[in-house]
């Protein structure tokens, strides 16, 4: 095939990639963000589940976001109760991430919605959603893949790759990550 | 199990994650950290080990650390003489990171302390501690797991993901990390 | 061997590692960077085009440079058309980084060149360059080794460690990073 006839990545429709919400809103919203909440400086947690509510977020009761989170479209994220996301975590939501109740993100992890057609020359956007169940454990420097939901109480061990679903009750390790053995004894 | 009836991760004792200092010690090094250390400002060295003493750590001559490392607790870190730490390193000491003398933790490494008993619904902390011992290579992007001892000399290649210890003089590689062959001819 | 021998890490020679440049045009770049390339926030690309430009990179028409992108020293940058940069990319180029025309750099990923000769104790640096030819897509997250050529139209999926050559038109995937089926139906 012939790269010159391809279509510009940087083309494609910016409402694809701000979940249909206007541009001004979109620029709000990432000012607001390395102000607040992927800056180092260690705001209120009341403060950042504020502004992520006021753009469109879920949030459920006694959230803990650590500093350095990096949230791409607080209008395209739900998270439950009693969840914990750690430094350096990264929601790059093009798509939806829904994020259950007693769950725990661990530091550094990646939750990667976006994605290309890359057998279309054009790279036509090929987004899915990120669903992580209540309870799960996505462990330290991980990678979800778009699409992936993990189960119930999962746990993803650190600097695993995930490219799969992966089922509930179960440890999961590796790259491409992996079903290893029963959470529970 | 039941996820209701889990203990929040958000409840555990703030004393065991700082160590044993109190809020407000905790609270001054992570300013000072932001400005000093994590930031991308290039301080002189001798100002970031002088802080890094001044809360605790001990550090040998000649330490070389480069902009953006993020280090949680200085005073659970010991670093040798003429050791050198690159950009992003991420040491989450939780508990103590003992790191030798002529060592090289290069860009993006994540040492990470921190762990949870995952078989306890209420996910109590099982921090453990991390050694690099003199002369060894912790690859750039590495993951290194909490209870893990790096070999004297020991290489530990780019991108690996190490979750149990690993020899002297051996080149170590991959994820899970395994020892592959030795350093020297 | 004996650690006390060593040379030490952070006395190499400064010239190796800027690519001939003096001192005061390295810092000069560094400061530029981190207020303008390497920051959160989005200043427009024409700037940073400039900027690069004016550092000595190559770079061609409609590059698209999301914030956060780590690009150590543009004088050894190339960069063809139609290219895109994501969030958190870390460009090392202790050696040149070359990256094609409507190629992909997904966020996160390293480009390391940088890499020393661990059989020689005195650590000396055996940095290589970086090739990424057109229309290749360096996945989100993944790592590329020194001296490494990611092939035409070549994909790299996320969280793939890729320390070898990868050929042209395949999917590739792993740590360490395999070909694992071709791009094209």
């Amino acid at each position: 095939m012939n790269s010159l006839v391809r279509q510009d990545l940087v083309d494609h429709d910016p409402m694809v990639v701000t979940g249909g919400r206007p541009r001004a809103w979109v620029i709000s919203w990432y000012l607001m963000k390395i102000a607040f909440v992927s800056c180092a400086l260690p705001w209120p947690g009341k403060l950042k589940c504020f502004l992520l509510r006021k753009f469109g977020a879920t949030v459920g009761e006694n959230l803990l976001l650590k500093p350095k989170v990096n949230i791409h479209l607080p209008w395209q994220l739900e998270i439950g109760d009693h969840t914990w996301i750690g430094e350096e975590v990264f929601i790059l939501n093009f798509s939806a991430v829904t994020i259950g109740s007693h769950c725990c993100i661990s530091q550094r992890a990646f939750l990667c919605t976006g994605n290309h057609d890359f057998r279309d020359p054009s790279m036509p956007f090929r987004n899915a959603p990120i669903t992580v169940k209540d309870g799960a454990w996505v462990g330290a420097q991980s990678f979800i893949a778009p699409g992936v939901t993990i189960g119930t109480d999962a746990v993803i061990t650190a600097g695993s790759v995930v490219l799969e679903d992966m089922p509930d009750n179960m440890i999961c390790s590796g790259n491409p990550c992996r079903p290893i053995k029963p959470r529970w004894k």
